[in-house]
């Protein structure tokens, strides 16, 4: 990138306070910024780094002024971070201009418009890709999967056959969409597999991080509902149900055939368990293990899993608990003093 | 799949009450069937599902009938359809048929007959593979190792040099078998790798998730016995023995060199530390931590894990511990009053 | 490998009591060892295991004797171990001679001396590698990206563009450099994405496990110090700062711009919540989770994370519940029989 504070004002409709001809070249944290770069400033308290910043202009609030800096004044400067960062995005990812050399294309496969596939990806038979979709190298694609639009499927991803997934998905490398569900029907000793016959359907601007997990269904589908975010590690169980906007942190895991509502907040290591439902904009916190089901907006922590405020409470309990045992040792001192005394007025 | 409902009910050896020509053409779940699906009724409890499904007919119980379904009785509709799945299991799982153009088979190499390589799979030096095994796309097989008959191995498994897999194992995208157990001898400030040496055997018919680590053994082997289901995301460190028939669900995970029993089940996001000996039909329950050695048939839960029940009593104090220290807080304000009435007294 | 025993004795610098023209054909643990094998003895306590070793030959500490068999003293056996399995490793290693002809080079790739790519590698255009580097089969290197000298990077790992890889780095299978960070800004009920701008950089001598995530920076850099050493599954978010001489066991996770000491151990299911601070030499036990910052030396342990010797009387404690429980119950009554016997004598 190469622009002049000028153009980037008009971009995000600010007000340039400073040099419209000064140029900018990337973008930064408001401590690691050097010149040339732009930079953010969207909470006061950071006043003082953005005074001392080496940043070349600093997107800032309405009515915020530094001395000594080119500021560009908008009414939310985390926004306009975002929209520059947009603009930006060609420079960060990657572009895979049509099909590589490399690239294995089987049978019946259907790539749309401007759809890029790296080297050594394998698009299998009857698979559908579609328009400016990136399809990066070492990925596999099984037979008759539909990817949609604009999508960027990171190296060594893999994804089984019959999926389904929506436009603007991003998934990173490592992760795996449609492996088998864990299904198994004891007979004896024996673990005998029950044939995962069903799919993944993913809503559309999911994004998978890396080394992600999502079982297919056993019949039916296991969905990831449109804009719902995953970081990395995470497990995705058979059958699963997640709705729209939801987050999870790393490591949260779902078990089979369980049911999370929109914009649900699965902090890091939480975990939900088989065949439960968990309302619309739930937060389970870090580590929470929910075991049982849950109503909108509950707010959960600890595991099993309780009321957040409860949770802390009985935290605080057990951390007294060295005090509470003095206390009833001290009680038995007492109440034994006490009985003795009875017994002596009593004689 | 295109069968009639006689040919079903002749292969499950069923009885068919209903029209023995109509047509199947997939099987699904009781809710999600639709015409021409088959599903099945294991438990009564389902029954009012059975009678809204929209499946042209149910794999039922001895004697059961439903009004106006087709149904096939059987002593076990379970296992009638994984008969039945299995049979299905053609149309789901990949076929490789021969060697692709594109796989990357190095000299010495011993391909059984009927084995299938994907496109950019990499069979290194001196590797054998067992007759009718698949190695999809992307797979990395590494020199000298073995693999048996009938094994499924999914894109993007990387399997490392000198490792023993038995006949029907199946190895989901993205596990890794073989890789460095986690060894170092600590010489000041620095830890020294220890080469790690060893070994993978895994026994037949064993199956493991995606993303799955097997780290091969320091000296000897890491061992899985067979008929053990591994989950996704699971841990299996070096030198690890795992008896036969045990089921690891995800994250779980086992450190260096501990030994389990058969038939022992991990339950999600569990663990067992190293150096430990875990006994046959030992169950740990979500997220229980195993310590110390555990006898036959234990039942734990909890970190550290104890007796499952003990635990459950102990989660119970720990809920009521506001209640205790309530009584602990009125015993102190009765006890403060006897003591000033049996003062009074004295006076 | 194929040496004597006055060979071995004369690399590691030892005394040899026994036959120097036994040969040695490989190394084993002491249990596992067979005939042609060389063993160590590090601990005195395992003398009978020495005793009934079928190793050819020990290495033991200085003074050491071990009747009816060779035995080499050195002040060290552990680290005379590692020396001859040092010289053992080329028999480990895989080795890649040259670029293979199915490797993908992109343009403006350099290549140094010796570098060892393997079938259905990707080396992305500009990627520069170092001297005697081997880069595995399936492995794709992005653009711009810098691996410096005697790397391994084993089969099917995944390093983005414009990342920052030291000398001797070992990354294994399944591991993903330089994915995206997990950042959003929240709009309405949506989720934007963040670009993540930023690099990884890994210092010298850090070896990564399999299925390991480091993600970029948003801006700036995620960093491993050198001669950290990282298990399976462990993830590190963006913008991380891991100091030198770590220790992360499996499943251990930092959470986004948390800084970590020098010389840190997490241990397996262990976790660091985001912007925080842990101090040199911490130590955190297994199923730790950090959620405030650690100074200088803290060993902590439990969740949330608090100084391990306090956390184990905690845990004391609550294993005590029922105990105290009943001793609450008692006191109650004792109170009430004071009580009622206080009123009877003033009666």
């Amino acid at each position: 990138m190469q622009k002049t504070l000028a153009e980037i004002a008009a971009i995000v409709k600010g007000r340039l306070i400073g040099d419209g001809g000064a140029v900018i070249t990337g973008i930064s944290g408001i401590k690691e910024a050097k010149e040339g770069d732009l930079t953010f400033l969207a909470n006061p308290k950071y006043l003082p780094l953005a005074a001392a910043t080496h940043a070349t202009a600093i997107l800032v609030g309405k009515d915020v002024a530094i001395e000594g800096k080119a500021v560009i004044q908008t009414d939310n400067p985390s926004i306009a971070l975002v929209t520059i960062a947009g603009i930006l995005k060609d420079a960060f990812s990657p572009k895979i201009k049509g099909v590589h050399s490399r690239a294995v294309i089987e049978p019946g496969v259907v790539l749309a418009e401007g759809v890029g596939v790296g080297p050594n990806a394998v698009i299998d038979e009857g698979a559908k890709i579609g328009r400016h979709t990136m399809i990066s190298a070492g990925v596999y694609i099984g037979r008759g999967t539909v990817i949609g639009e604009n999508c960027l499927i990171y190296p060594n991803v893999t994804i089984r056959e019959n999926i389904v997934i929506g436009n603007n998905v991003i998934i990173h490398s490592g992760s795996v969409v449609g492996s088998d569900g864990f299904g198994y029907i004891q007979m004896g000793e024996q673990h005998m597999k029950i044939p995962q016959a069903g799919t993944v359907v993913i809503g559309d601007d999911v994004e998978l991080g890396s080394c992600v997990t999502v079982d297919r269904a056993r019949f039916d589908k296991t969905v990831i509902g449109k804009g719902t975010k995953v970081d990395n590690h995470v497990q995705i169980a058979h059958n699963v149900r997640i709705g729209d906007n939801c987050i999870m942190v790393a490591y949260a895991g779902i078990a089979g055939s369980s049911r999370i509502g929109n914009r649900v907040i699965m902090a890091g290591q939480s975990g939900i368990a088989g065949h439960l439902t968990v309302g619309d904009d739930v937060v389970i916190a870090g580590r929470g293990g929910v075991t049982h089901d849950l109503p909108t907006c509950a707010k959960v922590s600890g595991f099993p899993a309780q009321d957040h405020r409860k949770a802390l409470r009985q935290d605080a309990h057990v951390q007294r608990l060295s005090e509470y045992a003095d206390e009833i040792k001290l009680l038995k001192k007492k109440v034994a003093s006490l009985e003795e005394a009875i017994k002596t007025s009593h004689d």
